[in-house]
Formats: structure tokens, C-alpha cells, sequence
């Protein structure tokens, strides 16, 4: 079972009946992988989060896409003597060092701005072989130029996005701009477009299941958003189940301009707790 | 005529027989307007960069994506209690000031910072009826979160690009991120697509006409870019003419894959002198 942050906690709040549902999900015989688009936390930041607020997940039940652009790189055997040119903050820096990979912007490039003189030319990096763009409080002039750069200059550099969400939840009192922003900005000046790695993109659920050894048809994709969450596991062949204690509200499921359908949907997330007896015989 | 300043200088030098050029061709009673997407300066601060390289221009021969942006929104009677958000420098904030319409942002938002906390909302302008974006080398997270919010919760908001362009010179020794990449964070974190008033769009064109009573057979745009100026010229119905003192190199322009093709090409802008006796008897 697939559970984005958005149907365990809300703000600094976790929901009603959490921590219980989990309980008898482990105790079922169910999977829990925990996936998020977010990538300004590591999986051990994650981890931190879920520990802090009371709940207990081990590591390896996380997967976020910071991790996942370091999975991806992996994947396609990224040379050991280039480099990622980061946007993005402290979450790709630490997934990048865990796979070996040397990494520089990111947090590093905070605060840099360009320093226009006439015949002035920025200086990049030729060893940057790929560009991860992340969610970046810091997104800066700078930064935009040193990716646009090495996307542009440098032979083969990959172009690779965290995700591509118009907004994010930085605090739960309104919503946020998200690293749409940020993506946006690249295919804005590259016109580029890039690889996705996190949902509702193909890589991370391929990668969940070889990881974690599950064929589609076992897997089952909880949200509370219809067009990241339940799109990413309807595309992926998973089943889907639409929680109403996040963003989406049973208007929006049912109106009839709506277009993704899940195949199961509840109030939230504890209401599995009543269908426990027809989990356990499953 | 028209005149995108890559035809007339490159860096801060003027191009080779250019004075000459434009002295013959309003002796020969040919209407000069001097067009450009660079929205950081206003069409003073574009006249002050002419005088100061010795071209002899005046006011109205002017035409920047900044007095585009102004001149939209007074065709489409932008309510005079309404404001604009900018994403931009301080070319916008002066044509916005010249028609009198009011303004927040832009540069008095640079070196603002989100500052977040559990709970916290950003506050923003109910009375911000349309975001202008246009090239800001202090693009940051505070001004892309203020223009989604404008965008996206007052009601009607329109959402103005003074141009795309993917690339721009802030100097002649690289190619720098242009306002593309300020346009497709807003589009990324709203989702939606801008009224685009610069070249290639046709807004800006249909406005030059009216303003100096031309008929479009009657205008030629010249251009060093295929895919800005001659597209602009070629969409709009004009004559369009290729110099080759620019971006665009003959090898590009004859190649297979190009499918936008001007009526005239040439070397540079001075070539017309040659051609003076034939100008003068059209």
C-alpha cells in the first residue's frame, strides 16, 4: 500500500486514527511504502517527521523524490566523474551523497547573485551531466542561468524534475506555490522538457516495485489529491483508493467535468479499521 | 519599418553603417519604429541608451514590451481602481506609471523573503486585478508565490507576459535565461497560459499599426532571429527582412530543418544604402 504524507498528517496534526490503522495494516501482512513529491527532506528527514509526530515507520517504508532522482541516476549508470548542478534544497544534496554521487548548487548557491559587467560571461561547471530540479525556497537569477547553462552547453546533460506539482503544502493555512515554479522556469529558458522521477510520473512506481519485489496488481495507491495521487496509480495499473480528509472533497470526485475516477474512495484513512476482517482474508 | 535593436547593436557598439542606414531611410520618408521584448527599460530609458551611443531617435520611434504590457491593459479598460502586480524591473513600474495605472511588486519586492511559520498565510492584494511578468534578474520565491496568489484567487486576474523569450542579452559574451523562464514559473505554479503582448504575439503589432495609421503591406520588419522578428513579421502579414549581423547565421537559414523563411535576407542593415535609389522610387 503506497501512502502520500497528505492522508497521515495534515499540518503538524496527525489524522484521526492513524496510527492505528497502520497497526493492523502491518499486522494483515501489508506493505506500507510511504511516497512523496517533496524533495527538500532526505528519507532520513522524512523519517525525523514521522518520528516527531509519534508515528513508528522504518526507513525503508519511505520513499520520497529526492530519493528517487538519486534511484534514477543510478539507473542509468550516471559516470562517477560527473556531477548533478542542483536546484533544490537539503533533500537531493543528502540522497546525492548517500549514492556516491558528487553534487554542487543547491544549498551552496544561496544567496548568489549575477554580477552584470559589460563582456561578463558566468563560468559553469563542464563536469555537470545532469540538472535536478527541485522544490527551492532560494530560486534565484543565478540559479536559473547556471542550469540553463549547463542544459544547454554541456553534451547529453539530462534535464531531470522531482516532480512537477503546481502547488505544495509548506504550511497547511493556504497553498503554496510548488516546484511547477521551478521546472517551469528551466522549460522556460531551455525550452527543454524534462524526466520526471516522482509521481505521477512512471519512474518512481517502477522503481517501488522492483525495490520493494511487488508485481502492480498487489499494489494499492491511497491519496487525497485525484490528479497527482490516484492519476499516478490509475496510470500505473494500481488500485486506487481517493481519501476525502485532504485536498480533494467528494463535490470535486463527483462532478461530472471530473475525469479521473479511483476505484475505491472513503472518508479517511481509519475507516480501513471496520474493513479489517475482509483485509485479513484477502 | 521595423526594428529590433539586434539590428542595431551588438553589446554596446553600433553596427557598422547603421547611422547612415537610418538617416537615408528617413530621408526616403520611411517610418522608423525601434521595436524590442527587453521589458527592464521603459521607452525613455530606451532612448537614453540610443542617445548615449550617438543615434539620433526620438521618443515615439520607440516600442518596448514595457509600454506593451501598459498599452494592453489601457485597450482592455483596466479599471482605474485596480492595481498590477509586477514580476519585472523598473521599465515596467515607469510605463505603468506614464498611463496611470497603479502598481505593486516588482521592484520594490526585491530581497523580500517568505517567512514561514506553523499556520501562516501570505497576505496579498484583493484589489490586484492583473500580474505582468516580465524579465527580472530578482525573481524569488516571495514574488512567484504573490503572483500565483493573485492569479489564482482574485477573481478574474489577468495573467500578461511581455514576451517568452527563452534566452536574452544582459551581455554580448553569453547567452543569459530571458523572461521564459519568469513566465513558465507562473505558469507552472498556475497552470495557466499568459496574454502574451510582445513579439511573436499579435498584440503588440496590431497596436503599433493603429498607433502610426500603417497598413501591414505597408510595414517590413527586419531581424537578426528567425524565431522571434521574422516569426513576429511572417505571422502578422508583413514583409520581413533577415540581417545577418545577428543571432541568425545563413547556415541556419538555408538549412533543411528551418521552416521560417523571410522575403529578403542580407548581410547587415547597411546594405540598404546600396539599394537607396530603388527605395526611394517605391
Amino acid at each position: 500500500m503506497l501512502l502520500p504524507p497528505g492522508v497521515i498528517w495534515r499540518g503538524d496534526s496527525v489524522i484521526d486514527g492513524v496510527p492505528a490503522t497502520l497497526d493492523m495494516l502491518r499486522a494483515a501482512g501489508k506493505r506500507l511504502v510511504f511516497v512523496t513529491n517533496n524533495s527538500t527532506k532526505s528519507r532520513a528527514g522524512y523519517l525525523k517527521k514521522f518520528t516527531d509526530l509519534g508515528l513508528n515507520v522504518e526507513a525503508e517504508e519511505i520513499y520520497s523524490s529526492s530519493y528517487a532522482a538519486a534511484a534514477y541516476l543510478q539507473s542509468i549508470d550516471f559516470p562517477a566523474d560527473k556531477k548533478v548542478y542542483i536546484i533544490g534544497e537539503q533533500g537531493i544534496a543528502d540522497e546525492l551523497d548517500l549514492a556516491g554521487i558528487k553534487h554542487c548548487g543547491g544549498p551552496e548557491d544561496v544567496g548568489k547573485e549575477v554580477a552584470l559587467a559589460p563582456g561578463y560571461a558566468m563560468p559553469h561547471d563542464a563536469d555537470v551531466g545532469a540538472v535536478v530540479v527541485g522544490f527551492d525556497r532560494h530560486l534565484s537569477y543565478y540559479k536559473i542561468q547556471y542550469a540553463t547553462l549547463c542544459i544547454s552547453e554541456n553534451p547529453g546533460c539530462h534535464f531531470i524534475a522531482t516532480n512537477t506539482d503546481a502547488r505544495t503544502h509548506l504550511t497547511d493555512a493556504q497553498e503554496w506555490a510548488g516546484n511547477g515554479a521551478m521546472v517551469g522556469a528551466i522549460k522556460g529558458s531551455t525550452r527543454q522538457e524534462p524526466t520526471v522521477v516522482g509521481k505521477p510520473a512512471e519512474f518512481m512506481l517502477a522503481d517501488i516495485a522492483t525495490r520493494f519485489g511487488l508485481k502492480r496488481s498487489q499494489i494499492c495507491m491511497v491519496g487525497d489529491r485525484l490528479d497527482t495521487d490516484i492519476l499516478f496509480g490509475a496510470h500505473g495499473g494500481l488500485t486506487t483508493m481517493l481519501v476525502l480528509s485532504g485536498v480533494t472533497t467528494e463535490a470535486t470526485l463527483l462532478a461530472p467535468e471530473n475525469s479521473i475516477h479511483p476505484n475505491l474512495y472513503t472518508g479517511q484513512l481509519s475507516d480501513l479499521l471496520a474493513a479489517k476482517d475482509s483485509l485479513v482474508s484477502a
